[in-house]
């Protein structure tokens, strides 16, 4: 990663590289989604794509072609912590590179990792962020459409921003703050950049309309499903004493149970639950194993789902 | 468009022009609301068009039509996101100058696109754009009372701006945008100029009395009808693989179903569903048809509708 | 109308003048009402017809004639939109001024439309309305007590300045409104200036109850009863296409319903329905009748009473 | 009364005077309660005289005559608006002036006919106040601990505030004014100063609990009994056509009915119901008599208990 | 007692005096709650003390006596207004310097009657009068441990100041006052300073958990029980008309009752019902007897309990 | 303890020392938390000693491994008061010390303690002691990545700054509290410092989610089960008149009980209850036994569980 672009940017990314690519194969289950992002980034870079298979498949420019480029290039992920949201939205860069052939960016935006707290900061640092981007891909675009770079904006943690103007407590800040990424996505489609913004938050519903409104695609990620928990704990686990059957076990034991409705998120295996079976069988001296597992879940729940104070 | 008359709109547009007549054709299902709406233009500027209308049929000029003269010159749409309603607002300018043929002209004011949060300024903003308006049409009326062309005051997402007095918390900023509207509009209205103003908001209820009062029409937008959508779906997805009787079935599986009371908006249908279905073809590289179609369906449910705050 | 008094007042009104006379005329059930406020102002002007007049009828000054001299001359007009509150108080001035033989001034203040929301000044606005009449009336009663000419201050759309103190949130800005509103009233009555203040609320129940106690008449204005209704579009629709009977029926259909419990309000009747009714016909090039106008008054619903946020 | 002492005071009043004796005489009902504040000020006035009268009757200065001296001399009147709080507050220095043959000066501080709403605006005027009464009765008992004169410091309008300091949002400025009352208490009770404070409510309970704590009574003033307003209306209708069995009618009528739990307070009578009699028979030009009482008896009612907003 | 240190302190006062002996002397019932009080400051003014008595009765010094030492010597006194908490904090000083022969000195702050209420002031206030106190007694234990005198800081009225935490709206100069207070207890443990602080609070149940933890004694008072209220009305009524039998039946009378479920407080019975009935008597120029105090006692109920807002 | 860096910490400790030590081996029933917490320490200081410890278990580095080196060392300390939370965070560093054989540091922020509540202070307070932490060791890892000192960045009291953004009415100063705690640790991260940061607060749900997300463990601490206060009281009450029979009793008598559903803290029991048993018996000038404990226990009851305000 490049460091800190003026300190606006926590280090950008270029795509290709290699690290990125691994971290790609590691997304068990989400292959569709990559592809239907991927996808629409290629819409994005070169709106003639689109015009060249529909002549090819349907004979001629279908109406429904020039929808694709009349949707602003907003994706908005949402869902609970921890269940790769970020993960998602860092990686895309790099699916989006090897399949189109482009050079890729990513401007990771983290609001609470980069603002201080000042009145008007998170306006400021938003505004400043947009027109960054925008410098940057001003020309990235020749005159027949066909853009050879796609720049990828991602405001992680944007539930601070992105509240919704609906409640009337909120602050001037705040709702400047909304209207700032209102302008900069707007600006953006207007000037046809090639850029796509990705917007993570924890809480669909504390989303502006106006945010929701304008987004081409919502997707809502939920906590890992069994063949996902499965897929991951067998790549952890690799090695170890623990065999398929134990791992299969293990894989059922984090999903819902009869006392809870939700299973383990992403978080909770890579970062606590994992991380504390090899930390006890370390203290053990023993190899990881089944039992050392089972004796970690118990006194490791999942996290409980967040939520939003308005039902 | 023209660009932003320094810095106040995003751009105005002058009617007639043929891309707006397009889309005023593509408004399906709203003749009957266009057609009120131009009527109501007419009678603003020539209000001796009423009186000769009156005299013909009624043999006299009856005090019926004193009242049209009357009233404020302020529309106020409501509905959802996503229903239609800043398109019949950045449309009707067409359907007025084509009928009455005269010069329309669009000042577009999106409050959240323009304003960057600061204290005071969404004030300042009215006050300026009202301003702007007033003397562009200072002179528009002759002295016999007729006017050679019209303006067409467009306040967008005005949520935020017209949010009802009666709600104590309500900051002293939030009401200063009130007043300042009202200001503007009983300013016009005491002028005489011939400028319609449309105020476009999702939630009627929280629009302030003292607004609702003054305006000529409230008209609320609901989501599309079968009808409208089938007429937008079969405009869409002509020329695709779609036979008829598919695009019918589609226009019910977009209406609203056992497990919701509400169908898909015009931005469900135009920036979400029928583009994830171009999309989707391409990536399998296939023509559009019906199984594509249903299989994007089932993952892009229509947006819910945004609930006030207050019921 | 003189126009606007230091950027004061929306304009004065000088009474008696014909333009008034025919409002006056207009307002129908209304006669008791404006009989009774005339009544008042008389007292107000010269305490000593009353003293005449009870020796007249009592054969003395009765204790009873003491207390009209005592009250506070405020006056408070309530109800929800559109019922005549305003134009009541607008043309108050007329009958007074054909009745009592005097000139009468208005001096309309609407707070919403004069002031621009900076903190602090309402109150200034309220301050100097009070100030600039206490001046013009300074030396309007001769040394009899008798007061040759009288001022009828109309401060309406009053909710936000005399909201109750008695909400605790209510703000500091908020509250000094009201007080400057209470130093002006009791300033008035201390120095006997021939001079009525009229305040317009939309919500009684948030009235200040220190402004309560101190009116001398609160008057609850309801929506127009049939009769009125009647009286009204009788001479709005008259010489049009529609016979007494459409009319009746009519002034039936805009009274309450099985589906809702109010009717039509005057702004409903004069601003919205009778103009909608007037371009309908006209759209058809046809005389206004009842056809047109069930067609009008189906989606032309009466607006919702206001309900405030307190009960 | 003079005028306003440095635009602290509404003007003070000196007793003994006529007027105040004749407003005095109009307090029916409440001669008991007079009694009792009578007496409380002659004991702050010369507390020997309490040590004289307990070794006459009790042998001896008994241990309870000085839990008489160690009190705050504090009184609260509260009570709904226009139940004569203010009235016998402002006349109770005549009844303490004729009684104890002293000279007594009303100090009256409207908080709200007074302050601007400027922030700590309030405790600058409290504090004032309360400066200036001190000074004035710096020098006023003897060294015997005799006070010659009595002020009485009347605090009306007081709920703004006295706010309850319980209530978690009050802002600093109101919890300012609460503490510059307290301080102000507190300073003349340390100093022993002839002066009783008189603080009017119209919410008890949301008066700050060190304040009730400090109060040597808290009077609760409800709206006249059947007694008091027949007493009253029958001063006010004297000489009219109107007989004793008429007023008893009206004095009746005017009590709680089946469809209010509540009857007419005092300033209902005194500025609404008899005002209005009066008018009402000036118009028809005939004597006051119980036709025209009844009549104008309907158009009346009695105004609703204010209620706290917190239960 | 001394005036006004710096006007900080209302003024000091120094114990043993004879005042604070009749006053210490009176408190009824509170015997065993100042015992425990007189031996905590035992404990703090020499620690020597408790090693000492350890080694006597157990042998040696027990590990139970370290935790004597390590505690913070704070006292949180809870309860309604009225029920003698800050009685038992004036006096306590008395208690301590009588029983282990020391001087003690009384610095009560009460936070409403001192602070003016701008921002920050209760901070400062607070922050100094730590430092005072701590100034004072920097050099008053012996290298040995012992301490020869002690002080009292005894923050009266502290509600404002030591609100919760929790409560999300505080204002950040509420909880800088807080905060002041946590670092004034903090402070003056670490320097291991002979002075007892002393919190009284209406609400307990508001008090910040931090400061809670911290106190080594959380005592919450009660209103008197009936012998409280016997022993005090036989000291308060003695020499006067009524009987045992009479004081017993309103010791019984001024309990709870059927219609309410809570008693007299001290300060019902010491400021408000002995003196009305003595000035009751005196009116009527009788001795104090059974009959006058069943007269006063049905216009004089109890104070209602003051109910905290969060329940 | 060493004073007070800069200001900015109570007074940082070094480890290994004595004290320490007596205080590690009092936390009686923590020893498998403390066991867990120094494996994830020794992690934190050499990586390379798990991929060690890897190969010889495994044969290999496996990739769980890696999952232990990616977290961010953040251990979160959830639970009431009194339950020992900031002793294990205070003596943890002794463990580490004594266990990996390196110099610990521990760097103690105590939130209310520090902040003198300016705006804006306790995120500048925050940020200065990230810094002052991160320079201390900026340099104490070798070019191998071995670590030979540790630092501990204690941040008690933390339930002012990490209050959830979540809460709308979230002021800006809170937000930039949590925003500059989110900086530091994703800092200290990002340069692979060996610092650990322990966060204590007593409401968990209440913690940010980005906050909770980030932890690499989340201990909720309970009350003493009886095992603990056992062996606490067997402690404490060594050497004393009280049996072991007796002081099962105890134990049992400090669990939950019929009428509560919670037991004593270790405050509740180390600093009053034991306290005041030792006071009472020094009063009575008796040994510590049986009675006096069950005496003492009734009037010393268990702090209640301090409920969040938000469920």
């Amino acid at each position: 990663m490049t460091e800190n672009i003026e300190g606006l940017f926590a280090g950008t990314d270029e795509f290709p590289n290699p690290q990125a690519q691994q971290r790609l194969l590691a997304l068990v289950g989400m292959e569709a989604l990559l592809d239907r992002l991927v996808v629409n980034a290629i819409a994005l870079l070169d709106p003639m794509v689109m015009c060249a298979w529909s002549t090819k498949v349907h004979g001629d420019v279908v109406p429904a072609v020039t929808t694709v480029a009349d949707r602003t290039p907003l994706f908005v992920f949402a869902g609970d912590v921890g269940v790769g949201k970020t993960e998602v939205a860092e990686v895309l860069g790099q699916a989006i590179a090897t399949r189109a052939d482009v050079d890729v960016t990513l401007y990771p935006l983290s609001l609470t990792a980069r603002g201080r707290g000042a009145v008007g900061e998170m306006t400021t640092l938003m505004t400043s962020a947009f027109e960054r981007v925008s410098r940057d891909f001003a020309r990235a675009r020749t005159s027949t459409g066909h853009a050879a770079s796609l720049g990828v904006l991602l405001i992680d943690e944007a539930d601070a921003l992105a509240q919704s103007r609906e409640l009337t407590q909120m602050h001037h800040e705040d709702r400047a703050g909304v209207n700032a990424l209102l302008r900069g996505i707007d600006g953006m489609r207007v000037a046809q950049l090639p850029v796509l913004t990705i917007l993570c938050t924890n809480r669909l519903s504390a989303l502006d309309p106006a945010v929701q409104r304008r987004a081409a695609l919502i997707e809502v990620f939920e906590r890992p499903s069994a063949e996902q928990r499965a897929d991951l704990l067998r790549k952890l686990l690799l090695g170890t004493g623990m065999t398929l059957p134990d791992i299969d076990e293990l894989t059922l034991a984090t999903g819902p149970a009869t006392d809870r409705d939700y299973g383990y998120t992403y978080s909770d295996l890579r970062q606590r639950l994992i991380p504390e079976i090899v930390l006890t069988a370390y203290r053990s001296d023993v190899p990881i194993a089944a039992g050392v597992a089972h004796e970690v879940l118990k006194r490791t729940p999942p996290t409980r789902p967040f939520e939003s104070i308005r039902g």
